[in-house]
This record gives structure tokens, sequence and C-alpha cells, in this order.
């Protein structure tokens, strides 16, 4: 059956669609990664969100080497099936900086802005390795 | 100074960037669309969002044509500087359809339910013109 909502997907020329993570309880929008048909599948049938790593072209199951999982509360389509909204409940931190969310560079009066702080060191997070959202 | 925070973005080889609408005070995920460094200027200079039709190849003024417009509240780049995410104070509403968000069909035992009202009609929105967000 999650054939049938892959249908409804419109994946573009290179089999990717755009997916925004969103903090199920506060709104909190807190990144934005990509998933290909399989990390939608897996997404959907383990509900735990899995990506595609564009970087390292290979499924990036979100949180495998932090901890920092994000659990799927509801998975959403837009209008044009182009991009998708997953709400989610996050584990720990989304941002490989360490940083709650991703967006913490706010602009203000022309100049870019730092608005969060690092909640757990990126060595921390990943066990000294470097690398690795 | 806006050339400084153009340098902040990564645009990928078409020269756009995605960006996710969020209206400021409810959290509401709004739509997702693309901007090109036009777009960015204009929508910072103006404080009035506007986009880049990929399907028209041409800049979009979100509401143009219909009067929902998105005043720009705040502008935020993520870490790797790959997606946007606009604060804004939506009027109307944000989707083409004539419902107040695009991500209005959600994943339900494995079915694809459809979650919220169309609020205008899009013949109303667009003044019977076809098409057209």
């Amino acid at each position: 059956m999650n054939n049938d909502i892959l249908d409804k997907i419109t994946f573009d020329t290179g089999g990717l669609v755009p997916a925004i993570a969103q903090q199920h309880d506060t709104g909190e929008v807190l990144m934005m990664a990509w998933m290909n048909r399989d990390a939608v599948l897996e997404t959907l049938e383990k509900g735990q969100v899995c990506y595609w790593s564009r970087s390292r072209g290979k499924l990036w199951r979100k949180g495998e080497s932090s901890g920092h999982v994000q659990r799927l509360v509801n998975f959403r389509i837009d209008c044009d099936g182009d991009t998708l909204l997953l709400l989610v409940d996050q584990t720990g931190v989304a941002c490989h900086t360490g940083r709650h969310n991703c967006f913490f560079q706010s602009v203000r009066d022309g100049e870019v802005e730092i608005i969060s702080e690092v909640e757990i060191s990126p060595d921390e997070m990943y066990g000294n390795k470097s690398g690795g959202k």
C-alpha cells in the first residue's frame, strides 16, 4: 500500500524529493533533507526517518551514529507532490552542528546573526569522529 | 550588504535554493518553493516574498495575481547554506488550490487523506483565469 503513496510523489530527475522535518508539537522547523523512493518506503515502514544523503550517495538513517533519531508522527505530501513535510519527534538535536535546528543564521539589518547555541558538541555527538550528519 | 547574504547561500547547479515559508506566529509550514539570486535580493529589499517559478521560468511575486502575498518577517539560512526558512505573514491562503497551506495530503494507515478544506476557490482567487499560483 505504500507504493500507492509513492505514486503521489513527484521525484525530481535525480529521483529525489525534498523533505522538511518539523517538530510535531512545537512547530519548530528542524531541517530540510532529501529522500529517494527507498528512503520514503523505509521511513513509512519503520516509523523512523531515513533520508538520502546526496553527499555520501547512500541512505542516511538519521541519528544512526549520533542517536539523535526522528520518530515519524505524520507524513504529508504537498499539493504538487514535489515536497514532503514530516512531522517528527526529534530526539536530541537535529543539526550536525549540535544545535536544535539547522536554521540558526538569521538576517537582521542586512547582516547574518547566529540565533541559537550549540547544545551538544559535534565531537560528543559523533564520538570524536569528524563529519557525519 | 545583501550581497554578503548571497555569499552565505549555496545555490544549486541551476542557480536555485529551496525556500520554506512558515507562518511566523503559528508555526504553520505553508509551502516550499525556489529562489534564485534575484528572488532573494528582491525579497530582502522589498520585504515581500518573491520566488523563482521553475515552471514559468521567471520571478514569481507571490500573490501578485491573487493578492495573497507573504510579508517577510525573518529570513533564515540553514547550516549548509543550501536551504532557506522564511518566516512570513501570509495574507489569505498560501496554496493555489485555495487551502491555507500546501501540505494537505496526510498519510494515515497507508492511505492518503485530505486534511484541510478549500477556503477560497481558485476561480475566485485568480479571477476565473485558470492556473497561476
